[in-house]
């Protein structure tokens, strides 16, 4: 089968060749990819950010955000069939360490991380394994390939904004930092799941519209001090209670700080930068500094169930498999809108004959 | 009466004569001073750390831990008279504004701050104003002066400690790091309120014996990394999932986040130095950072029923209140061990005829 | 001034002439009734369900769900003044008791409990005496009359709505029995507040659209079996997560625990009948059952939130002051729509001068 | 082997010789058994209390609360190996459905329930079959026959206390009803978990001292009016804030509302009697009535970590296995003290050569 894997740092990942995967063990899965979300943590792979203690992996098949249809499963797998449409969390979860019980599927202990990103194949193929616990059966008749955003960069908005909803009551400020990919997922949540007031800040001001399309309250530039004197002009003085930071560097994590209330929290998603506090600091304001590395398998469950009511939608681009280096290269120049996705020649063909609109299976 | 004033920054306070406070508002209490505790925040107000838009505020009395005896009280306060012994809160909370209604009376946003930090006058003296709701009565017959420690130290680690219940459970690994004013607190409050397995780290060796008396469960030396390797080794390599650091400079910001388990919390309760965390460390790790500035009033209670039943006790030296410049310090030469407590003339005598053991009035 | 006032058991309020309230403590707030609502506990008290150790307290003014504007204001109440339009919670807190420190005002242990419940004088008068602590400022030039079912009504929906937010996430269903004058507020409230599914259901026909209207997601006539059947089908089998029960009489508490799925919430709001379950049954299905009196202080803030954004709207019809026997008559004959809101002769005068849409003063 | 099995309602289950388990599927475990708890429920199973629907399903092998050594185990489970030590969670969770990924594992949706209750073959035998998610792994060197009652008694004791910890504080007054097998891990685990003063009452006067030697603060007489008075007398009137029913028959849930609090919450874990409230009184007094079925997993494993710790013990008897039908006899005649637990022949030969005290392997 055709997949793009890479094969050195700094280096664009190829498309070659390789075998197709096959059932090992009782509780594999085997999916017929339809679509991959092409993600900055990607090109990070690429740029060698991960680097350490990977070398001796290479190469591998890229792709942590996938969906597609059931192709095999093993002898331990009674729910699921060939054909069935699925999204796949990242995560192949043992399902038996305490983090899998209490549904932190990300932090499981049992020896596995993200296929596509911890040096085993993911989903920039035409075929890709993972385990039972990490699928998420959808409607009969939905086409997967238009949800792969929702397996990775849909649940880490989700997982972001679901965190801080004991704190949220009607009359919370919140701030999104950032339009982008993750960014426009958090701003729908937000509104889908709480009564919170939502002020949208962005560097680009063409993004100020659209935020206030998805449901932002008010949506500010950012360009002179990171938007620090509007936040505080729209919060008599006060600040935000809770900023959700989708950029994570070029300084959003110090400007987010200035526009914080005491005992306000600022919930990090995007990174590449870094946070400095003083403890002084952290401490008159009694902050909450809260890292997000990925939702759980509930939390993807979840979301399927609010794009299933149309209360979220996804902004994004299909490209063809084959493009899987220019489209990173495309994204690294900031040239993609929205959320990139890769689609494999077969798995095209299939969502075309599937039908728009059916997402979650209940 | 006698008080002891700060003047100007880098100089040691004074020791004065001023006017009693006097009532003038319905919710104003004096306080007869028993005990005034001398905290590193008095170290820093005379440094200068706070000295941001307080210059014009000097002089005024220190002294933010303070217990002691009703003097007098204004009209609409009917439940407490002269004689009284009570435990005060450090803020004269509004009781009407959001944050008081939710019990976060340190972020009460009515306008008035600690006395004895904020530039209006503290407990370093015979007597002090504050309002009715920072009053805690305490059992009839109970000694004040020596539980004034608990009006600061005592529940900022109440606080940090309390905060972070939910996530407790048997098999939880804690890290406490520093035994001193504020970490003998903390592990007595651990041990009290959950199952928690608490390790100690200090870089006194001394005062690891010391630790285990009061609880730990381990206690390590810290001299050598911080004690990161003590902790990966004690929690097979993972790291522990809470961290209350104590100290707060020193490189304890860093050090701590290297033993942090993924998904676990940094609370910090000590200051003075900086924390630095890569966002893509703080995404991978998914850590909460969280900062403690103070407890709230009902925080002091439970901690005084916890001393009420033996479960908490202090460590703490007194000192005459004209001997503050000297104590401060000492404090600042580490020759204090435990808390340091200022007692005026006439308080001491009154102690001495107080029963010793008695202390909450439920 | 004009007031009705119950002067004896199963005997209609009457219209009497009696002496204003005047200043007497510190705290005291005089507002100049805008509008009273007209409860079903009102009915009850004069029915004398609560006429336990309330004999000798008669005769007395009802009305405990009251609006209007400051008239005059004790010594200690600095934010205040005269003419501010303002809605009361219910209970005059003291502000000092544990439970008034984290909020549950209802709870107060303070003393005191409803004017126009307890025995003291309440809001079907032209003036009414309350404290400080249960006064909220609304924003200049709002009407209070027509937000008067808000302090009572509306919060205990939102209170009951509220306590439950922790357990409802995408997915989850919920029912809402009975849409009157409570569960017409519950509707709003919970698509509000949540993402939850709802389902109403009422035993008259005509309430059905006015749910969906309100935003239930489906609406089902509840009078063959309770609505069992129809909510069993609307959900696989299972039951609903959670029950609002705004009826809790005639049958509804043991039809409720029927439609309860395994882990299931059955929340109590309306009262007059009994509820029944064995033991074994509670254990098997694992239920929760959770009675609600009223809600706090911080509730109808945010509920005023809510009703400022546009998310919450009232359905009341307004009646002189005097007509309150012939109200209290008819509501007992089911005739009122929604609400049923009394205005003394001058407020209703004040309230046609005052603009329609302010709501809250943040 | 030899098996004790239910072959009729009303009639004593009889010892008699069946085939051993075998594994069919990848997830199957089969435990050789050292220790089977004898449990109220299996007197009610006897007695028809759940026959509704079971009559097909006779005969089966009784014992639902298990401990002893793996056998044997499926393709699919890597982690355990013949001659673990084990305990066995009473339900077989399926760990794909929601219920089992937020940690609910007895209201798993997957089909199954507990084998020894639900007609399927349980413990009461030489050797049960269960699944993987059910097992956990003891220290080596540890007697599973001894830690039996925990696997049901003591997780369902474990799980009620949990869910009232976010409630408790220094100064929570618990009340536990009934010292019994239930109720003597309850004041224990209360101890273990949390602050709160206990109070323990019992029917029984030799119970309360056996309550104080497992860290009741206080054990009440509950002869006379079921300990209403005692209660409410060691509360200043007011109730006690949660209280534990580990009985649940004979007039308890009603004499425990009559002791509870304001705010209270009433938790029931034993079962038997009716519980019946006035709408109306469950509303003033704003209480909570909460059910609870068994622990989960997780509960299980921070149990035993517990015992673990010395913090929780057991008081149990063991008899061989062929006295099932006597001792289930001698239990329903109240002759049994604590626990009583059966073990094969076999299998108490092993459990003398088992070294004693080792109990949770991390």
């Amino acid at each position: 089968m055709k997949a793009v894997r890479l094969f050195g740092f700094d280096q664009p990942p190829k498309l070659v060749d390789v075998a197709e995967p096959t059932i090992s063990g009782p509780l594999d899965v085997i999916v017929r990819v339809a679509g991959a979300g092409v993600c900055r943590t990607d090109l990070h792979l690429v740029e060698g950010v991960f680097k350490a203690g990977m070398g001796d992996k290479l190469p591998f098949t890229l792709g942590h955000e996938n969906a597609g249809w059931i192709e095999e499963v093993g002898a331990g797998v009674p729910h699921l069939a060939k054909g069935d449409p699925v999204i796949l969390h990242p995560q192949p979860s043992c399902g038996l360490c305490r983090q899998c019980r209490v549904g932190n599927d990300m932090h499981c202990t049992g020896g596995s991380f993200f296929p596509g990103f911890d040096g085993t194949d993911g989903g920039y193929a035409e075929f890709m394994k993972t385990t039972v616990r990490s699928v998420i059966k959808l409607a009969p008749g939905t086409d997967p390939a238009t949800l792969a955003p929702y397996a990775d960069a849909g649940i880490t908005a989700y997982h972001a904004v679901k965190k801080q909803l004991p704190v949220i009551h009607p009359g919370t400020t919140t701030v999104v930092l950032g339009v982008g990919g993750l960014g426009h997922f958090g701003i729908q949540i937000l509104k889908a799941l709480s009564p919170a007031r939502v002020i949208a800040l962005d560097s680009r001001p063409e993004k100020l519209d659209f935020a206030k399309r998805l449901g932002a309250d008010e949506a500010f530039h950012s360009a002179l001090d990171g938007g620090v004197s509007a936040v505080r002009e729209a919060t008599e003085g006060l600040g935000a209670d809770i900023i959700f930071d989708y950029v994570g560097e070029h300084g959003t994590p110090d400007t987010a700080l200035k526009m914080l209330r005491r005992g306000g929290t600022y919930s990090q998603i995007g990174y590449g930068g870094t946070l400095t506090i003083n403890t002084v600091d952290l401490l008159l304001g009694e902050f909450n500094i809260v890292g997000n590395i990925v939702g759980t398998y509930n939390d993807l469950a979840e979301l399927m169930e609010l794009a299933h009511e149309g209360k979220v939608r996804i902004s994004a681009q299909q490209f063809p498999l084959e493009d899987a280096a220019d489209v990173l290269h495309e994204l690294n120049a900031g040239h993609i809108e929205g959320r990139a996705v890769l689609l494999p020649a077969g798995a095209a063909a299939g969502a075309r004959q599937t039908a728009v609109g059916a997402v979650a299976s209940r």
